[in-house]
């Protein structure tokens, strides 16, 4: 098998040695020049190239190092006959545990409204209630989304979870309709897919059906939210505070209103980054797979668009 | 037994009715004028009083509402014939484990720089090591230390200890020398109790012994710092950042250069503050005791410090 690396935002130097080093029976390209178009079996890349897949007449596998494929999905040079896979790190999936729980205690402590003091100067004491007294709302139970709410169970969180389809957790109570969510959950943090029915979900129905005093935390993708919905909802202080790690433009532009908005806390989509080792022996697996002709890990249902 | 509930620091409404449900045989006054200076034998408040104890000739024990005791040990007032009892409230445990897990989880996912670069509008990913590739260090292992060791262990951190006393925890690495613990440790939060040995420990020869690029996190009390110590050593980015709950001086002085700090996080004293309820049930069970003339529970040697 030929395979093609290609890393359109990230670093190729954060993958080369890794994918190489797992793959020790393959030839590995990082050009596409520097091959025979017929040649390459198997593409893995972190988005969709600015050049056309098309031109790979005996690809067989497309492999993203990165978990959405909504990138691939709405790419309409990306050919559709050719299996899909997205990339299921373990190491991404304790990264985001890891993520998500730092931010979810920091809004369960007040730590932003600490950080809004300290640029006051003010000495105001928080009488913080436990974890066991907090409810937590995640939104969509794929990988992620139930992982994080076991690690917040464990933690003593109660945990809502709203999800398309029904999926039982111990002890995490499910929803099916978004406004019971909302008005249930203190801390609502978004892990969905972005496909067409969660596109622009976070708009104002949204937001006026958050409590007050609730903090929206975002680590899905920057087009679950509508931008401006969401800065008029800060003004009527539901949620009192945003964390967001992802954006409709990335890098979030200069000029963008969300750097220096009191209520905001930007992280610069960095809460799960695939670990390039691990990464490497899932995309090793899915190409053994391939070989023995044994079903894809990861493998896209482009329906559901997951 | 009357009782005399007191508080110097916190508000008296805060505790009254929970103190007042816990003892519903004993007489609870919160006023010292109220009471025959003769009737009281037991004294339960946050801080030693303005007035001294010593005319409560009948005296028998003193409960503090909170786990330090420093203030009521460097008290000349204070009579050390009397047994004094810390605040042992299992809340108090729980809620420093999800104030030190929050304060970690910041420092280890790089959230104080992510934070430092929102106010410059710098986007730069960041790579993160997942918790097991991190050590964290914890000065201290009484009761905070020993809970808190064992939650950061169960989240996948790699945890060391250093202590008067080697007390050995699953997973946890004890160090005998502080030279040693600060260089193995790329996160160290100070949980000691504050005695003569610990006054003033994380002076210029401690931060000149820490990681560059590490976080010093206190939660134990603001005089283990020196702090014009610690404002050196931040210049010279060892550590790269602070995250302070306590000072020499409580509230912080508005004119306090830790407030304006880049690489200082102040929070006021709210790391764990004991539960009205919790704490409570806890002093009753000590003045069940005392009726009973069975061993305290969080009895205080007075040589030891805490």
């Amino acid at each position: 098998v030929s395979v093609l690396l290609l890393c359109r935002a990230e670093p190729l130097e954060r993958w080369h040695d890794a994918i190489v080093q797992a793959l020790p029976s393959e030839r590995v390209y990082t050009r596409a020049q520097d091959t025979n178009a017929a040649q390459i079996e198997v593409v893995i890349a972190d988005a969709p190239p600015r050049e056309s897949l098309g031109r790979f007449a005996n690809l067989r596998l497309i492999q993203s190092l990165w978990m959405g494929v909504d990138g691939w999905l709405n790419d309409a040079t990306v050919p559709t006959s050719v299996p899909l896979a997205r990339m299921l790190d373990p190491s991404m999936v304790t990264a985001m545990i890891e993520s998500a729980t730092a931010h979810v205690l920091h809004a369960h402590l007040h730590h932003d409204d600490m950080r809004r003091q300290q640029s006051e100067r003010t000495w105001r004491e928080f009488f913080n209630p436990l974890a066991r007294e907090r409810r937590v709302g995640i939104l969509g139970m794929g990988n992620l989304g139930a992982a994080v709410a076991r690690a917040l169970t464990r933690l003593g969180f109660r945990v809502n979870a709203w999800s398309r389809a029904q999926k039982p957790i111990d002890g995490v109570r499910w929803f099916g309709t978004l406004d019971e969510f909302l008005s249930a959950s203190e801390i609502v943090v978004c892990l969905l897919p972005l496909t067409g029915a969660t596109r622009g979900i976070a708009n104002a129905k949204f937001f006026a059906a958050m409590r007050a005093d609730s903090v929206f935390i975002n680590l899905g993708r920057g087009a679950h939210v509508i931008e401006d919905d969401l800065l008029a909802a800060l003004d009527r202080g539901k949620p009192r505070h945003a964390i967001l790690d992802v954006f409709a433009n990335e890098p979030l532009p200069s000029e963008h209103a969300f750097w220096s908005h009191p209520r905001i806390t930007v992280t610069p989509h960095s809460a799960s980054m695939a670990n390039p080792v691990t990464a490497a022996a899932f995309v090793a697996e899915n190409v053994r797979r391939l070989r023995a002709g044994e079903a894809l890990l990861g493998a896209v249902d482009r329906d559901a668009g997951y």
